[in-house]
């Protein structure tokens, strides 16, 4: 039975070793590649990639396939291996019908948008962008016809990253949050601002960087299969099973945000740790759920990170390390200071309670771009709209507004959903862990997280990516994805430290 | 003309592209890789490796060869393309007469070996890696039988690293040199030792690596288009015209050893970061003669970085940086200290004056294996029967000799000659430069190193791999590798510092 998958295991294996090789490339690029190898690394990239992409397309992965649904004809369809042959050929038929034209017509317009949106940021100047967006909007719009029709267009952008999620679903769970949240930001933005100026001060970068390195260790990140470096923006990258880096960014004068961005990023790490070794160098180990990776990166970052048990354990560390600017800082003030909310103009800057609002409103005008709804000439106004009415702030140039976020430039469509979605399980997900593990908050505080790791790796790592998001987060949580302890998290949370009635 | 040598240039590059990806991972598993890497690390390089391979030993590869032959033939045959036809021809025809399954078989044993090996020298028992060289030997013993009869087997090893040179060269230029090596040694142990007990104290780790760094801005190496890091051996590394980096390693309880080190690997850096950059991501970039290579290590190492003239210029920088150990110690007496002769038994640690008798130890025993005049069992004494006679030092035990490098337990034969030949051509060259350029010393004394990277950068470095080392010395030197220029820099220098007559 099994030796009838190998072929399939064989050809998935040399794409893992490509797809891990050129990973490696690509972390040496952000972190420690001196700047005029940009030119070569772009070229062994483009190569890499290739034949990666020709190990999974090419008619002898068909036939593998072929042959390996036959094996699995009769099995249990929840099997690993009768997963692991639905998922290549479900990625192995999606990646078939997109003509190498198109791919390499993308690409091209993904580099110059790129350029083009660099230089647009800089001047603040949309105008300059418009018609290369315009251009990846024209051919994003073609990608949906390359595939049986969906429910929606947008659909076929969302399942690239999340697949199982629909357009119809995002918009159920976002049309009662988008109301709740933003009476809930209206209602903190009135009960008064928190003093958090003690937190933007000066703060030595080598102390905090080991802070988060000791941070690490606490919560149990094994560098003996990875290791943290710096690099301009913070990202998780996986080498394979046993070799899964991070990287942070330290902010000198501010504390807080290396420290935040480092637990983000080992959750995301954890994922990629606590898959289970039989599934290692097959497409289960990379093709993830986006939304259930980024619930991993938030439950540590948020609901482990921001709670005031992780403080009672780890504030007297961070104070022994800054005594000047913190020793007289007591615990329940930094844990309001570090959970304070403001609606503000950047994404990525953004507090946890309007996170989600940034989210929204690029998913609602991605969706109106590519149902043609919305010319790329009318964004600017369309964002700066929503802005105000959803955070109740306007940006005053494209630079602090529609032209914040890389994505676009890229051709990345689809993708920004899984931020929000990701919020929204890690809050599902957390209740069923509280549910399970009553006294967790006790071992939060006492610096004890072995017992949250094994109910994680258990119940959602060790699967890779067997199952799409819905139907896991069915399994673990009992229900479908849904906005509801996401808000009951927000709500008790902010009331309490708001004093919201 | 040139369109004829298209796809030979398409293959070469994809060849290259690879080979610089698999240097990547390489780099990264010397420096950074956590541990639990390692398995799925070499699985990704055998990949690399293997895909490398055959890009230049396909079928289409030879028919790309026969048309760019075509396209060359009424050409000047020292023309560019000319002779990167010719070298590219002359590897894929000796690649292709190695079986794969001979490849195989030498890839297995090495890695079979060097576990042997590491064990061995760990309890310093030869006996334990006896069975696994022998083995070995067998197998090297096969290879030259592959390909057309050459006066001596070993011939058909040395132009693996080294195309052109002959054993009988070697030995040509390594006998009337032993005698003379072996004689000055004695006079200079009859001379009375050398205190350098003050660079054998404690230097702190991170201000030597300040002062590599400020060594290598010093001299010229670009960062932009390098780096340097951290590894157990320091070696360089190449991931394309653009990025050529170098590793170093620091001893707390000595100064020198960092610093000759980088010294030594930026000289290797040199000769990669200077080649013609209508050369990049062909053959002539990679396939560089190894003598030539060390030549420029060499050079930058003893040459320039063990001279007066060097530490006129660069000795107040280390005074300043260790007052404590170095504020009382003249120029002069450190000078004579960094150049200290003493017999010793390890080869990596062997100073200038000696260090070419530990190789032509080597490269005897080497040739006795080959010949089959030497059996396995009767090495660890006939190697150090030759350490005493060249010498005058035994090994106590296994460790201290006989088992001291890895190069044998990886089956890498006939590579252990370049390191010897390029001290040679080092002098050799040193003697032509100061000839064309008459106040180098002035120039480096004044941290002046732009006239000695236009010298080497014109002669050597931008032609590549386009010369055997041979024919470029010829080229350069007026005359063929010989041991004279060799032996007058090391009676002048020595006799100087020595006082001998």
């Amino acid at each position: 039975m099994t030796d009838a998958l190998q072929p399939l295991r064989d050809r998935m294996r040399e794409h893992m070793d490509l797809y891990h090789a050129a990973s490696v490339l690509i972390w040496d690029q952000r972190t420690y590649m001196p700047e005029a190898g940009t030119e070569a690394r772009s070229q062994q990239l483009a190569l890499l990639s290739r034949l990666a992409h020709e190990r999974l397309t090419s008619d002898e992965m068909g036939e593998a396939i072929e042959a390996a649904r036959e094996a699995v004809a009769g099995m249990d369809p929840d099997s690993d291996e009768a997963r692991l042959v639905r998922l290549a050929a479900r990625r192995y038929e999606k990646l078939r019908r997109v003509p190498a034209e198109y791919v390499q017509e993308r690409m091209r317009l993904s580099t110059l948008g790129n350029q083009a949106w660099e230089q647009a940021r800089a001047k603040s100047d949309f105008g300059h962008f418009a018609p290369y967006l315009k251009q990846i909007v024209d051919l994003v719009r073609e990608y949906p016809g390359f595939f049986e029709p969906a429910d929606h267009p947008y659909d076929r952008l969302i399942e690239d990253y999340d697949p199982g999620m629909t357009t119809a679903q995002v918009r159920q769970v976002f049309d009662p949050l988008r109301q709740e949240q933003v009476a809930l930001v209206r209602r903190i933005a009135e009960a008064g601002p928190v003093d958090d100026s003690f937190l933007k001060q000066h703060y030595d970068p080598d102390r905090q960087l080991a802070l988060t390195v000791e941070a690490l260790k606490a919560i149990g990140y094994d560098f003996r299969r990875g290791r943290q470096d710096l690099s301009a923006h913070p990202f998780t990258i996986s080498f394979g099973l046993n070799d899964v880096r991070i990287t942070t960014r330290v902010l000198p004068e501010r504390f807080g945000s290396a420290l935040f961005s480092t637990l983000h990023e080992a959750g995301h790490a954890f994922y990629n740790l606590g898959l289970d070794p039989s599934m290692e160098h097959t497409l289960l180990e990379k093709e993830l759920s986006m939304t259930i990776h980024e619930s991993q990166s938030r439950l540590w970052e948020n609901l482990v990170g921001r709670s005031l048990a992780f403080w009672r354990f780890f504030y007297p560390r961070v104070q022994q390390a800054f005594p000047g600017q913190l020793g007289e800082v007591d615990l329940e003030t930094f844990h309001r200071a570090i959970n304070k909310v403001e609606p503000s103009l950047i994404r990525v800057q953004a507090d946890e309670a309007t996170y989600n609002l940034h989210i929204m409103l690029r998913f609602e005008l991605e969706v109106a771009l590519l149902e043609g709804n919305l010319e790329v000439s009318d964004l600017p106004e369309a964002w700066n709209e929503k802005m105000e009415k959803y955070l109740g702030v306007r940006p005053q140039n494209d630079a602090q507004g529609v032209l914040q976020d890389v994505h676009w430039s890229e051709s990345l469509m689809g993708y920004f959903p899984t931020y929000a979605l990701g919020n929204l399980a890690a809050a599902q997900l957390w209740e069923t862990i509280t549910a399970d593990i009553p006294n967790l908050e006790d071992q939060i505080a006492a610096g004890r997280f072995v017992d949250l790791h094994a109910w994680l790796r258990e119940t959602v790592h060790r699967h890779g990516a067997k199952f799409d998001a819905p139907e896991l987060l069915e399994r673990v949580t009992g229900r479908p994805l849904t906005a509801e302890p996401y808000l009951r998290y927000l709500k008790t949370k902010f009331g309490a430290l708001y004093g919201l009635d």
